[in-house]
């Protein structure tokens, strides 16, 4: 099998919806096996509100209680991926959405914190890819949601980066793989006012002196901690770019967005 | 591979979390590949209430407008699937919670009535088996909601009851199959008010007679109506029962419920 393709999208894609029906109508077009991993975006906090639960968030983390990981199943499981589905069904993209509940594709555990009880929210300690790997060599396009399980019946609400750093590291034991993280800008910028000023390029040791500056400052640490996981642990390449340049990255091998590799 | 069991449960189960729980734990326990096809029980028409909407019901079918599909994939798809996905994980039974949408499993198109507009209802077109028997002969347990798609990208509301008798047709096409169909009775009754006067057996001829008697009557039409079309379309076994009979029923062969063959 060629490269597998891992996408990841997050909530500003999936809250608009004309940029969620343009990004999988290029993600169809993508000829590679490919495994898409979404994100919630807000919908989930919209439906609490409409259910009058207030959602709890503590360090940007939402606290998922039993009302909050019904609702957060509800959203991401299922309406969310599901019309994910749908839409890539229409473009001829034989999609099939998932959970990591699914097939145990992500064995989880409840997180322990002593210090705050984040609820129902997962920490992955094993993903098992072989359906996933038998997925793509027929044709199938897995679809993924952020929801994982313990092993004892309940889902677990996790988080979609970690998820899809955690799926990338798991298939690149078995296959090369190319991951790429999708979110609001079009590339790291070294100053983050000026869209213009994307780093192309950069390895593990650059992205801890860019830390050191603070040019990866507070909002982009969890994501660059996933991409250094990612490439210390068998991904060979990282792309960190806007949704809709994905398509002329992988088609055509264009050059857009940041590029991160170990060395 | 030996015999493919098909079960669809109802909502008289999924509403009741200890039934639910109980039938999950038998179900974990069938030795057969098998297959769960679950309806949606009361928990959407909750979550409309909840959120304002006041759910459209005519003729005992749901209007479904644009709201009511989102809902009806939250909590079908969402909450409902992946909730007995996780259960059964628990029980070591290795779930892969599906729709007709994802693999393009079920193909529909909307329902078209010149009287009455049910919205984004689905009549069944074709079933995709190619997956299922895939899944089941890797000893993945596939566990369907009654969602579909129109391949344009909208997901349609289809009956759980239609959706299980057309998986199990299209598979006994290439398997033979035994189709268990669980509803609150403990098998279709001569008395309605007597729960002892369960029919053993009926062929396709004695179920017409006993429409003809009005003992089976309007509640039970339906119902009678997908077991008839499974028997004439190569289902070669149909047995009626309460989900708490399943698994003697097919782990030991033991009589329970109503069992209705061709002839």
């Amino acid at each position: 099998m060629e490269t597998i393709v891992v996408i990841k999208i997050g909530g500003n894609i999936i809250d608009d919806q004309k940029a969620l029906a343009d990004f999988l109508s290029d993600f169809a077009a993508i000829k590679s096996p490919k495994i898409l991993i979404h994100g919630g975006g807000k919908l989930a906090t919209q439906l609490s509100k409409d259910l009058n639960i207030e959602p709890k968030i503590i360090d940007g983390r939402r606290i998922t209680d039993e009302k909050t990981i019904d609702i957060v199943t509800m959203v991401y499981a299922g309406l969310i991926n599901k019309k994910i589905v749908a839409q890539l069904q229409s473009q001829k993209c034989n999609a099939i959405g998932l959970t990591g509940a699914d097939a145990n594709i992500i064995e989880a555990h409840q997180r322990i914190n002593t210090e705050i009880d984040y609820g129902f929210v997962g920490d992955i300690d094993k993903v098992n890819t072989d359906l996933l790997i038998d997925l793509l060599s027929k044709n199938y396009t897995p679809v993924i949601a952020p929801l994982t399980h313990d092993g004892k019946g309940n889902l677990l609400n996790t988080n979609a980066d970690t998820m899809a750093a955690a799926i990338a590291v798991e298939l690149s034991k078995v296959k090369k793989v190319s991951f790429i993280y999708c979110f609001e800008k079009d590339g790291l910028l070294k100053d983050v006012n000026n869209n213009d000023s994307i780093i192309s390029h950069l390895n593990i040791a650059e992205v801890e002196q860019l830390k050191e500056k603070q040019i990866i400052n507070a909002g982009m640490l969890p994501k660059t901690s996933n991409i250094i996981h990612a490439l210390e642990n068998g991904v060979e390449k990282v792309i960190l770019c806007h949704a809709k340049n994905v398509l002329p990255i992988v088609n055509e091998n264009a050059k857009f967005g940041t590029t991160f590799t170990k060395n």
